[in-house]
Order: C-alpha cells, then sequence, then structure tokens
C-alpha cells in the first residue's frame, strides 16, 4: 500500500535523509546518501563542507550531465511491518552562488538547512566553491508495509 | 577516508538493507530499498512474498534491460561522526528457479536468506514465479566521517 499524503509530506519536511540516485558517466546508476531539505517547491541538497572521498563529487558531475535523479527516503527495521520508502523522481540542476548567503533563492535554503540539521553549527555548511543541488520532483512514489508503517508525529 | 577491508567484510555480510540503484525503461535512475544476502562471491536480493506495490517489478525489468546496479548500504544518524555509506558497482541477472529449494546454485541462497533474516519465519521467502537478482560486484567504493564511524562488532 501507499504510504498517505500526509505522511509523505511530513517525510519531505522531517526525515532527516535521502539516496540520490544520478546517472553515471560510464551509464552506471551511481547512489549517494544526502541530506536534503524542502524549501518551495524543490528538495535541495548541499555539497557541505564534511570531508569527502576522493570521487564524491561525482554526483555533481552527474547531474551537469543529466538532470533525471531520484530521491529515495526509506525506513528499514527487523519489524517488516513498519518498512515504508517514498522516491522522488526529479530534474535536478546545480547551483553555486557566487553570494549564498545574500542571494534570494538560496539564502532561505541554507536557513532550512541549519534549521533542519543543527550539526551545521560545527560542521561548515559550505567550504569552496559553494555547491547546491536543486531537486524539482516530477513524481513521488511510494510503499509501506502496513497502516501502521508510518505515522506522522 | 575510506572504510577498512574488515568493515566492508562484515557489512555486506551483516547490515540488513540496501538500496538497489537500476536504469528504468525511461532512461532514468532507479531505487529500491532491498535486502540482501552474500553467498559464494555474489550479492543476492529476493524478490519476497510481501506485499508490493503495483510498479516495484520495474527493478526486475531494468535488470532484464540493463544488467548495471549499483547496491548502497549506509548509515545515518546525528552524530555525523558516524556516518559511512559503502556503494557496490555491480552487474545483475534475474534468476527464475523452476525448483528453488532443489537448486543447487539457489538452495544455499535461501538458506542463507532465511539464517540472516528470521523474518522468513513468518513472511513468504518466495511467492508466485520464485525470482531471485544476483548481483556479481564489479566495484566497491565507500567513504566515513572519521575512523570510528563504524567498527565491526
Amino acid at each position: 500500500m501507499k504510504l498517505t499524503p500526509q505522511a509523505i509530506e511530513h517525510l519531505l519536511d522531517h526525515w532527516p535523509v535521502a539516496r540520490l540516485g544520478t546517472l553515471a558517466e560510464d551509464g552506471r546508476p551511481h547512489q549517494i546518501p544526502v541530506v536534503f531539505v524542502r524549501c518551495g517547491e524543490a528538495l535541495w541538497t548541499p555539497i557541505d563542507g564534511k570531508p569527502k572521498a576522493g570521487g564524491l563529487l561525482a554526483r555533481t558531475r552527474n547531474v551537469r550531465r543529466d538532470p533525471k535523479v531520484s530521491l529515495l527516503l526509506d525506513h528499514y527495521e527487523d519489524d517488516w511491518k513498519r518498512l515504508w520508502w517514498l522516491r522522488v523522481d526529479g530534474s535536478a540542476e546545480v547551483h553555486n552562488p557566487a553570494d549564498p548567503e545574500a542571494d534570494p533563492e538560496i539564502a532561505p535554503v541554507l536557513a532550512a538547512l541549519r534549521h533542519k540539521y543543527p550539526q551545521y553549527r560545527d560542521v561548515p555548511l559550505l567550504s569552496g566553491r559553494p555547491t547546491l543541488i536543486r531537486v524539482q520532483t516530477l513524481d513521488v512514489q511510494s510503499w509501506c508495509a502496513a497502516p501502521e508503517a508510518f505515522a506522522a508525529a
């Protein structure tokens, strides 16, 4: 069965982690876990200041080459009646604002990220050339194992 | 930094959930959470008997069309020093054994799944036409935020 519309809205606003699926240059599917925030009509995920693996900016290169992405939110636990997932199919674009804190589109995204993730008090939200990926939602699919799988608080 | 080889081996044997990334017919990246087991040199994920969304067998269609897949294991928690991910890039094939419990390649996979997931005492492991996806590992990438991010038990 599907998640309720209320659950979907709640998860898009509050769930802390998603997996970003993109298309790699060699035609392979690429996946990476990301933090994200909903701001306006889009979902935004920053390339933040945490240490990265060498190839990590693959996500940025992939999106520049092909905007087709998916964002997967899900929950696993041993009680399989509690399983659910939510997948956003979207179109992504890379933003490199020159002055992010003053950018009228970007500043609210940074504020929303800092509100959702108190970790950004210690972790630099932006480093080097500021990079954020904006995902415009094209479709939302969901599944849950049972009505009690997810209940918005 | 990368996960240690010991951590990678442990996670591939014991972590309960992965996200399977495939290529959809329309060229989009597709993601779905899956259970999996390592058996021999491959990772196997079954299409088990839990209720499915209508389009869920997309993963099977996708793999039949294009074997390029990724499996992403990751961990999120509020303490970002504990974050890690592990991605397997692989080549997948769909198996539809006629007599799975007697199939010399498939029977050990079913036994390993039942051992790893006690939930299969209650959830049918196979239903309808038995379907399992075998993923041959081509490459493994990993990242962790700090040496203490993951310690094999």
